[in-house]
């Protein structure tokens, strides 16, 4: 008899999981369930509408019902909300919105891929406002469009710094607007090392975006936000991206299992503890392949994978279950910003030990036009040197380096399989020893003891109590801009003026990128030395690691110039 | 006592071994010999020279002597030749091409890196004559920039289309001038498979070069050149760039060994037949990792990799050999083409049992404004499904997927691995299922036996025999051009029309670009057919692949339009 399959939520999981079901199997009776009034459409690209990058708000959706009925023979139904799971009866409760009737339907196999819901805190005064928005779907979007267009509204604030807040403030930027950010801690895009953040606050603030970190909104007005600190910012419409939550109320009303995430819990395929019901996608808790625990991971990709993994269990295919790394990339502002696998932060709170680079290189060959430095950060396992993870942020392809990662991470790569890489080369493209390469042969430097480094985050100290700092790019570099309590001996100059670098103190070396210093790091050694440091990141690291920051504390320079190229 | 460490040749692979022996000891004296008057140049970016892409010829000069030796206290001699080993001795003999006085250096150890020349067919008469270039340095390339500017030369012929051929007419394109590309074989590129390189030829030509295949030069005169066909081209300048062979002069008269391929045998640690002396770079051959044999990989990335393997020996310091894949990437007119690992004719000559997989897919979501099919061919091992290497070419990121499909070589990965892989997602960089993703999950349902494909390079056979041929498309898609005798049910109305489609002899599918066709294959076969087969590169594989051979050859055109988009 033919199997009738069921799937609550259409977009990215739902729609591919009934896509895949069809393949399978001709004769399946496919029904999926959607509350809003679209079935499938191009979740990711939301934020794209309000620069009009994405020209037209229905080109956002993917598939009608009609399509999906005609292509595939499987039935759509939108406005309607799946209401109760029956269990024992194996059928659901669906409320049909647009004629209020509410009816049952009978499943030999439910998937659920309902997705998650942005979170409004109750706690701010006026967050049910009118011009208060978030943007989960094509009819959050086309509202928060067309209020701005049709009110003329120039200032507008984005409540939360990750992904889609970054994404939507991106795109009001490029629409004309004035635009806020306000994020409750101290760096927009959790993901990413503070560090790296830093480099991202400097492109916002560069762009002229009012950034402000470690306030939060305690009351929406209809004019202007005031912020804890009593701060206030003018904000006609505001968008609300402090974060998504689970959509679990059905699961949870159901009986089945919700992990300690708060999440949905499924098995290897996908199962809930119900072995007739799957659940996919943002509303799932997935195991995490680097810290071997359960996570959460709200990304497109997965939640592909995982339908496609649910719907073959049905039908007796195995498939392999590698756990999740998470790897993403955004674009912001001139800006892309990628990472993969475990940050530091993330790798301390799971207790694994770990060392990093952090080295800034070219991202192409000098001599061509579109030529850009790039900032690469690699974690990596001590004392395994097993890669954990990566961060990249720069004008070019970051999202090349960091999906390279990704695939090492997935085949258990180390320090030593990254640096034998064969990449490709051409001088428009990366540089004959590229990014990640150079990376993994600093990483085993350090692994193998050749020579130490501190990172950009401890210069500062070093600074104010008066650290023997040697910079030893050429003088007119020096010139235009150094620590300021930094020797300057130009690496050509190093061999003859060794005698003014003390033996019986720590000196701390660098130059523009790292390059030269480590060299000189080598010959000091070379020569005797025992305690000599690279400063990781170097000249460009601490610029782009002390700028913003300077900027909003107004606190003491530690360079006399910036200098970010 | 310190180190005596000669190094001949400075480009690429000997500076790097120079640079990485002084990180590892201070005190060894090293000296580079280079014959020519510069030691070290971005020889990649020399064509780039002839666009002005690179402003200054001098920009092509990475370090001079001064700074070799001010920075790294490493001695570089420019114009000085070594013109013989006399290894029992332990010297070389140094002729200074400045002073003509020969002399002696005595080493500890000595490193090759020569290179290759360019090889200038003695049979093509007038090769020797002035307006005849090579383009291996920067004396090569600024004196052909010199002689095209001064003479005001419009019209330029390049002989020989791979890498450095196309390179050098894409560039003297961009400079205006009237390229003509004369290869002898069937394609450019020989490194891609002939499917692929249909796609290059077709932007050659659609970029108005005049590009002529299975035609030799037999003649150089003054403004023209004379083919084999006795076909005449014009050309007031010709550049010979149809390969390249390795510097083995001075080993062989050295008696080094000298490997079956031609080039320079070394071992492990890329020592040579003598303990004393290593060779690196273009003038040796390697092992390659994935049909274990050697033959020679002239690429930057390895060379500057091996440079670093043999300063690394010298000081007893292991490292891995992978043997070499070769990953390469170049820029063609508006088209990126990269390529790793084994192609069709490379896996057939070494006897290994592949299939592959041809897809055409959207390389960033499609609503995004800079939005480019990607042409991408996926070889594997046949049944284990071992990736042994992939042929990308689009106008985008091409170089990403490439690099992804390298690093699964390396560490030895399959089709399943790479249908796991997390990659990055952002609407403006991939798709949620990346290329590459989608790449294997059609490798896996081909080695599964989900279903049958036919490749692109047997459509006209089976036009020609009448074959039964579903275009699954829209109508107003198949009215703008499709197979001459394909009929047309697309999927939207193929369950209500199956039974126009015969049972009893064999169905092949295709839509556009293969996605549609497939779920119509697995369509049919859930209705019971057994004989359908999917046209992998569906109508855009089909009009690729015959465009070019239909303009030259004025032959039958099996579509009645093309569609390239």
């Amino acid at each position: 008899m033919e199997k009738k399959i069921l799937i609550i939520g259409g977009v990215a999981g739902g729609a591919s999981a009934a896509a895949r079901i069809r393949r399978l199997d001709e004769f399946a009776r496919i029904v999926i369930f959607e509350k809003g009034p679209h079935v499938s459409f191009s979740n990711c690209s939301l934020p794209y509408r309000l620069s009009d990058t994405v020209k037209k708000t229905e080109d956002l959706i993917l598939m009608s019902p009609e399509k999906f009925l005609k292509q595939y023979n499987i039935e759509a139904r939108v406005n309607s909300e799946v209401i109760k799971i029956k269990r024992n009866e194996k059928k659901i409760l669906v409320k049909d919105h647009a004629s209020g009737r509410e009816y049952e339907e009978s499943y030999d196999k439910l998937i659920l891929s309902p997705g998650a819901h942005p979170i409004l805190p109750k706690s701010i005064e006026g967050v049910d406002k009118e011009h208060v928005f978030t943007a989960r779907n094509v009819v959050d979007i086309d509202r928060l469009y067309t209020y701005l267009k049709k009110n003329n509204i120039e200032d507008v604030a984005v409540v939360g710094g990750g992904y889609i807040g970054l994404e939507i403030a991106d795109n009001l930027h490029r629409a004309g607007k004035k635009v806020s950010i306000i994020e409750a801690t101290e760096q927009v895009m959790a993901p990413f090392d503070n560090d790296m953040a830093q480099i991202l606050h400097k492109e916002i603030y560069d762009k002229g975006v009012n950034l402000i970190l470690n306030d939060a909104v305690v009351k929406i007005d209809n004019d202007h936000l005031v912020l804890k600190s009593g701060r206030k910012v003018n904000a006609k419409a505001v968008v609300m991206a402090v974060g998504v939550a689970p959509d679990i109320a059905l699961a949870k009303d159901a009986g089945l299992e919700i992990g300690t995430t708060g999440a949905i819990k499924v098995d290897h395929n996908y199962l809930t503890s119900d072995k007739d019901i799957y659940a996919i996608g943002d509303a799932i808790e997935v195991y995490s392949r680097l810290e071997h625990k359960y996570f959460r991971c709200a990304l497109a990709g997965p939640a592909q994978r995982q339908a496609r993994a649910a719907a073959d269990h049905i039908y007796g295919i195995p498939h392999r279950n590698n756990g999740h790394i998470c790897t993403s990339v955004v674009k912001l502002f001139d800006l892309n910003a990628a990472l993969t696998g475990l940050n530091e932060k993330r790798a301390k709170a799971a207790g694994i030990s770990y060392d990093f680079v952090y080295i800034i290189p070219f991202d192409k060959v000098s001599l061509m036009p579109d030529c850009n430095i790039m900032h690469f950060k690699l974690i990596y396992e001590y004392p395994t040197g097993r890669i954990l993870g990566a961060q990249a942020i720069g004008k070019g392809n970051v999202d090349k380096r960091i999906d390279i990662i990704a695939t090492l991470i997935l085949m258990n790569g180390t320090l030593e399989d990254l640096k034998e890489l064969e990449l490709s080369y051409a001088p428009p493209f990366s540089t004959p020893k590229d990014v990640v390469n150079h990376a993994a042969l600093v990483g085993l430097n350090l692994l193998n003891g050749r020579y130490k480094q501190v990172p950009v985050t401890k210069v500062r100290e070093l600074v104010e109590n008066n650290a023997f700092i040697v910079d030893v790019r050429e003088k007119e570099e020096y010139n235009k801009g150094h620590l300021i309590n930094a020797i300057n001996i130009p690496l050509s100059e190093l061999r003859s003026r060794v005698n003014e670098i003390p033996k019986d103190r720590p000196v701390y070396l660098h130059c523009r990128s790292g390059q030269r210093s480590y060299y000189a790091v080598m010959a000091l050694q070379g020569m005797g030395y025992t305690n000599v440091y690279n400063i990781s990141g170097s000249f460009l690291g601490i610029c782009c690691y002390e700028y913003y920051q300077d900027q909003v504390t107004g606190r003491k320079k530690i360079v006399t110039e910036y200098n970010f190229n």
